[in-house]
């Protein structure tokens, strides 16, 4: 016997979450089946609203559910300072740490020669459109230390720094509570190389 | 900014899944905002079916898209062997090993005091009255080897040998492929206790 057609396609449709197989996505349609009905019908609903609800950001680019989101339709954020990144999730990971009062920009990727993702598909022209109309003097690179994010770092600051804005990136180093036990050596040497005087 | 409240509704529903806190949830959500809104629409979809089209057979409790699921409909199943599980999924369990040729008898769930679940909960009523009509010689206790599962199955075996019924338990011993070295205390005495002659 199987398992009923409408369970396996459910579990198919589970599987395309990230890091989830067979074993995974069985366990979440098995829990999902015990759900009461009610629920079963608010997260289906959630799913169904998704495209409708959240859209980008018309400036920046960022998930939003209005047409500008709350940062970009705020008066109170620095529009001298630009951080960019790949990725929406990116924009609210910063905002959780509250250290950032500037705006933000989405590339929604990197640049990845083996994937033909070229400076098209970072929206570059989009980027310096948006820096000559906010007057932007400093832009921050906040991307991944992966080769397409050093890559696409690089790339930006060429093409950035032409335009007369000083252009900077996340400092490389130890993550908080690591251990040099575990730390790699790639990290080591760069957070040796970026060390700073204790004052 | 916080995220748009489409997305946190999203997540706080699949922070429901077993297993799934915050970040998991996150990335979930992330990524189902990214497939297609084809695909989204298709898993919603599926969610909202389950309910309608996956009900439990009538005789053995077990998932089904019928009254009767396919073993219980099966003419070539052994009728003199049950097999009793607490949930569904252990059927599908025993399906893929390919290994059982009876019928099952799903109990819904495990004796446990600490939870107010006695006897009626498993339905030990429905369990005899299933015996009676298929004239079972042998039932198989399929249970979790964890204090729910000893109590259920010290219980039904008292209930169904008071019937006439041969009652069996699945084999404690060692999983396979396991290394002596991580085996616990409890399982290597079981399995000393249980070792069987090399012929």
């Amino acid at each position: 016997m199987q398992l009923p057609s409408s369970l396996q396609t459910l579990i198919a449709h589970l599987r395309r979450l990230p890091g989830v197989g067979q074993r995974t996505a069985e366990r979440y349609a098995f829990q999902l089946l015990q759900w009461p009905a009610e629920q079963q019908q608010k997260l289906a609903e959630a799913l169904k609203q998704l495209h409708h609800t959240v859209q980008s950001c018309t400036a920046c680019g960022c998930w939003s559910e209005q047409p500008l989101c709350a940062v970009c339709s705020s008066d109170r954020r620095n529009r001298q300072m630009l951080c960019v990144v790949a990725q929406p999730r990116d924009v609210f990971a910063f905002e959780q740490t509250r250290a950032f009062e500037g705006l933000y920009h989405v590339l929604g990727g990197l640049l990845s020669p083996m994937e033909r993702k070229g400076p098209e598909s970072i929206g570059v022209e989009r980027l310096k459109q948006r820096l000559a109309l906010l007057g932007t003097q400093e832009v921050i690179l906040a991307l991944d230390t992966t080769l397409e994010g050093d890559a696409t770092a690089l790339f930006l600051k060429r093409e950035l720094e032409a335009l007369g804005c000083r252009v900077s990136r996340l400092a490389f180093g130890l993550p908080m509570g690591s251990s040099l036990e575990y730390v790699d050596g790639g990290t080591l040497s760069r957070a040796l190389a970026g060390r700073q005087q204790l004052v």
